[in-house]
C-alpha cells in the first residue's frame, strides 16, 4: 500500500526493466549477486525521508564507471527509467523511482581515491556517506565544510547530485562550492569530466557547476574532486533567547559592522520552543518568542574573543538567558535544543510535512509571522526552524497521515507558503531540492522562459528521458 | 592592417548588420546617439588586451534590458553576430566580434540598483567596473571579494561571462563563487532569470553556474546579484626570497597544518626577478630563484598574529631576506615587486604572450622547470609568476611581434606548455577562458564527449549561432 501525500502514487510500474531479457544483460553487465528483484528486497529502494513508495523493477549496483556506461547504454536501448540513489534519504523525493524501472544504487562505488593535503582536494566515489569523507579527511588535519543535517546517512554523490546546503553555510557556501571536478555518465551512457582538481579553471562552459543541483536528471556522478581546507583549531556557540523573531533576527544584521561573519546562525521559533518544552523542559524561558543559535570557528583565541564579541551583541539588542560555551561538552549542550525540535513536534501529529524555503534573511521575521497566519487559517499547527543566516528556514506543517483532510489543509499551507516565499524575494527550495514533492510548485518560483531553457538542457543530456522520469518538471 | 599573432585575422567583416535597415532599426531601438558605424569610431571596439584587432560594422550601446532583448532579436531576424563588451580588457579575444556584426557595449548599463547590508548582496548592471563596484560596496564596510588583475578597467558583466579570478582566489575563490542570480538575454532575445538572492537555492538546474564564465555564448548578463562579505579589519603581507622554485612551493603546503588559509600566495620566478632587477633595482637578491608573497585578513590582531606565523614558516623553510608588513604603506610596497613584472619584461621582446595554465599547486616547481627548457629549446625568453597558491601560473613567452619566426617558436611554446599543464593533471586557463586565442587548443583539456555536450548547450541557448561566433569551439 502506499499512501498519498504530495502525489497520487501508483502501483508498481512495469517497464521493459523487467523483462528477462533486460534482467538478464543488467546481471551481465554486474554480477548476478548485484541485481535484486525480489519485492521485498527491492521495497526499500522506493522511497527517501518523504516516506512514500514507490518500489522499482530492478536495483543494481555497479562498482565502476564501465558498468554505469552499459546500464546506461542498456536503459537506452530498452527505454527504461534509470534512477540513480545514494543514501536516499532525500526530502524531495530525489532518488525514488515513480516511474519504475531499475534503481542504481551507487553503494559500492565508495572509495576514497585520492586525498591530497598539498593541493587541498579530495577525489572520491559517489557511494561514501559525507561523515565518512570528512572522517577520513580530518586525519589530514582537513575540512570538507558541507554539512547537511543527513551527512551521517546521505552520500556524498546525492549530495552533490541535490547541491546539498545544510549549517555551515554563511561562511562555507552550499556543497556546489566545495565541488571542483566530476566524472559523470550521462543518460545516454558519455562519460564526460567536468572542471578539474583546482579552483580556477575557465576551460568550456562550466558543466560541474551545471551537474551540481540536477538532481540525477542530467547524467550519474561517478567521481568527484572536492576542495578541502585547513581544519579550524576551534569553535564556540553562543545562544540566546529573544521576546519576538523581529528582534532575534534584526541581531543577525549587527554582526556584519563588527566584521563578524559566523559559521552558523539557526533560529529556533516560538511553537518549536513550546514543543521543545512540554517534551525535555530544558528549562526555556516561556515568553520566549525565538532562540538564536550562534556559532564561530577558527584558531582557539580568535573564537573565544569572538564569541564574546556575539555574547556582547546578544546582549546589547535585548537577548536573555544568554549562554557561551567555553568547552566543547558545552558546546553540544547548546544544541541539544536544536536537535530535540524534530522530535518534539511528532506529537503534534503524525506527519510532519518539512518544507526548506528560503528568502532574503530580513524577510524572516515576515515568512514566520505569515506563515503562522497560513497555518491559521487552515487550522494547521506548524513550526519554524533553521538556518536563519542564510534565510532558509524549515517550515513544518503538522497533520495526520490518516486523515486527508488535515493532509489536504497542510497542503493549502504549503503552496501558500511557496507563493509568500516567493513573494518576499526567495525560492522554494533552498537545500532540499525539486524532486517530484516540489514539482507541481516548481513554476511559482521559475517563469516560463527560464524553464524552458532548463527542459532544453535536459534533453540535451537525456533524449529519451529515461533519467529519473518524473522529477523536476511536470 | 591587423596583427597576426594567434590567428590569422580577416578584414572588417560585412554582414547583414550593415545594411542600412538593419541600422535604422539599430538607431530606432537604442536612439541615433547610441549606435556607432564610423570605422575610428568602432575601431577601438574591436579589440582587447590581445591587441588583435577586429572592428565591429557597428557598436551599439542599449540602455535596458528591453533594449537587449530587442537587439537579439533583431540579430536572430537578419542573422547577424552579436558580440558583448564590458571593459574590452580580455586576455583571450572573448569581447572580440572577429566575425564581424555589432558590438553592444554595456556602457550605459551601469547602476547599482540596491544594496543590501542586511541580507549582504548587490544588485548591479552589467556595465559598471568591478572597482567602482567594489568602491560602492565598500561605504558599507562590505567587501565584494573578486580581484581579478583589470578590476579597475573590467566590467562585471564581463568578469562574470568569463569566472575571472585573481589574487584572493585561496580565501574566497573565484567569480562565480560569489553570483547569487542573474538576468540574462539568451541569444534568441528571451530573458530568463537564474538563482535569486540567496546562497542557497536548488531550484530547477544551476543555470548561474553554467553563465558565469560562458563567455558571451550563450546569452548577455543584463544584471546581477552578488553576494557579499564583511569587509576584514585588516592585511598584512609576507615576502620571502628562496633559492629555488621548490622550496617557496615547499612552503604553500606548511601553512596548512597551522591551521592557515592565507588570502593569496603569489609567485615571482628567477627569469622574474632578473628582469625586475635590472629595470627597478630593488635591491633582490641576486641567487634569488624565487620569491613568494603571502598576504592575511581578517581582525587586525589575528592578522598580526597570522602574519608573524608565515613569518617563521618561511624562515624554517629557507626562507631568506623575509620582510613583514606592519603598515598599510609598508604593505604596499612589499607589493612593488609583484607590480613591476610586466614593465621589466618589456624589454625581452615587443610582444608578451600571457598565458595563464593553471596546475594543483604542488606541480608548479616542474610546471616552471619544464617550461623553462621549452623555452629553451624555441630559443624563447619564458618569465613566470602568478598565483601560486592556487597553482594559477603567468607563462610569459617573450618575442619580437615583426619577425615571424620568433612568433611561431613561441607559438610553439605555448601549445607545448598548455599540454605540459593538463599532463600535470591542470588545465589550459585558469582565469582568462577560451575565446578565439585559446580555441584551437580546448581539446588538449577537454575530451569529445564533453565538448559535444558543450556544443549543445550553445544550440539551445542560441540556434542561429550569432552569439560571439567563432569563439572556444573551432
Amino acid at each position: 500500500m502506499y499512501s498519498s501525500i504530495h502525489f497520487n502514487a501508483k502501483p508498481r510500474a512495469v517497464t521493459n526493466a523487467s523483462k528477462p531479457e533486460v534482467l538478464e544483460k543488467l546481471r551481465a553487465i554486474v554480477g548476478a549477486d548485484n541485481v535484486l528483484v525480489d519485492p521485498e528486497r527491492v521495497e526499500p529502494y522506493g522511497g527517501d525521508a518523504v516516506k512514500e513508495k514507490f518500489p522499482p523493477e530492478a536495483v543494481v549496483f555497479p562498482e565502476s564507471t564501465a558498468q554505469m556506461v552499459e546500464i546506461l547504454k542498456l536503459a537506452n536501448e530498452y527505454l527504461f527509467p534509470v534512477t540513480a540513489r545514494g543514501g536516499g534519504v532525500g526530502y524531495t523525493g530525489g532518488a525514488v523511482p515513480i516511474e519504475g524501472g531499475i534503481v542504481v544504487g551507487t553503494d559500492r562505488m565508495n572509495r576514497i581515491v585520492e586525498i591530497n593535503a598539498d593541493d587541498l582536494y579530495v577525489v572520491c566515489q559517489p557511494g561514501l556517506t559525507t561523515y565518512a569523507l570528512q572522517q577520513a579527511v580530518e586525519k589530514y588535519g582537513l575540512l570538507f565544510p558541507p554539512d547537511p543535517a543527513s551527512y551521517k546517512d546521505s552520500y556524498i554523490g546525492g549530495n552533490i547530485a541535490e547541491n546539498a546546503g545544510g549549517m555551515r553555510t554563511p561562511k562555507y557556501g552550499v556543497t556546489k562550492h566545495s565541488v571542483l571536478g566530476l566524472e559523470v555518465v550521462t543518460a545516454t551512457g558519455e562519460v564526460i569530466r567536468t572542471g578539474g582538481r583546482t579552483v580556477k579553471n575557465v576551460v568550456g562552459f562550466d558543466l560541474t557547476g551545471l551537474i551540481c543541483g540536477s538532481e540525477g536528471m542530467l547524467g550519474i556522478i561517478t567521481e568527484a574532486t572536492l576542495k578541502l581546507l585547513p581544519m579550524p583549531e576551534a569553535t564556540a556557540t553562543v545562544r540566546a533567547s529573544f521576546k519576538t523573531m523581529e528582534e532575534a533576527c534584526k541581531v543577525l544584521t549587527r554582526f556584519t559592522p563588527e566584521g563578524l561573519l559566523p559559521m552558523a546562525m539557526e533560529v529556533v521559533d516560538r511553537n518549536c520552543i513550546g514543543a521543545i518544552e512540554e517534551n525535555f523542559a530544558f528549562g526555556l524561558a516561556a515568553d520566549a518568542g525565538a532562540i538564536l543559535i550562534v556559532a564561530v570557528d577558527g584558531f582557539r583565541d580568535e573564537v573565544e574573543k569572538n564569541a564574546i564579541t556575539i555574547e556582547r551583541i546578544l546582549k546589547a539588542n535585548n537577548g536573555f538567558d544568554i549562554l557561551r560555551s567555553k568547552t566543547k561538552d558545552e558546546e553540544n549542550k547548546l544544541w541539544d535544543v536544536r536537535r530535540a525540535i524534530s522530535p518534539s513536534l511528532m506529537k503534534y501529529g503524525t506527519l510532519k510535512i518539512n518544507e526548506d524555503v528560503v528568502v532574503p534573511r530580513s524577510k524572516v521575521p515576515e515568512l514566520i509571522r505569515r506563515v503562522e497566519e497560513i497555518g491559521r487559517r487552515h487550522q494547521t499547527f506548524v513550526a519554524n526552524f533553521g538556518h536563519a543566516g542564510d534565510g532558509n528556514i524549515h517550515v513544518n506543517f503538522m497533520c495526520d497521515r490518516a486523515d486527508a483532510d488535515s493532509v489536504a489543509r497542510a497542503r493549502a499551507c504549503v503552496k501558500e507558503t511557496f507563493e509568500l516565499s516567493v513573494n518576499l524575494g526567495g525560492s522554494i527550495s533552498g537545500e532540499h531540492g525539486i524532486g517530484y514533492v516540489k514539482a507541481p510548485y516548481l513554476d511559482i518560483a521559475v517563469d516560463r522562459p527560464t524553464l524552458e531553457v532548463m527542459k532544453a538542457i535536459k534533453k540535451v543530456f537525456d533524449p529519451n528521458g529515461i533519467l529519473n522520469p518524473g522529477k523536476m518538471f511536470v
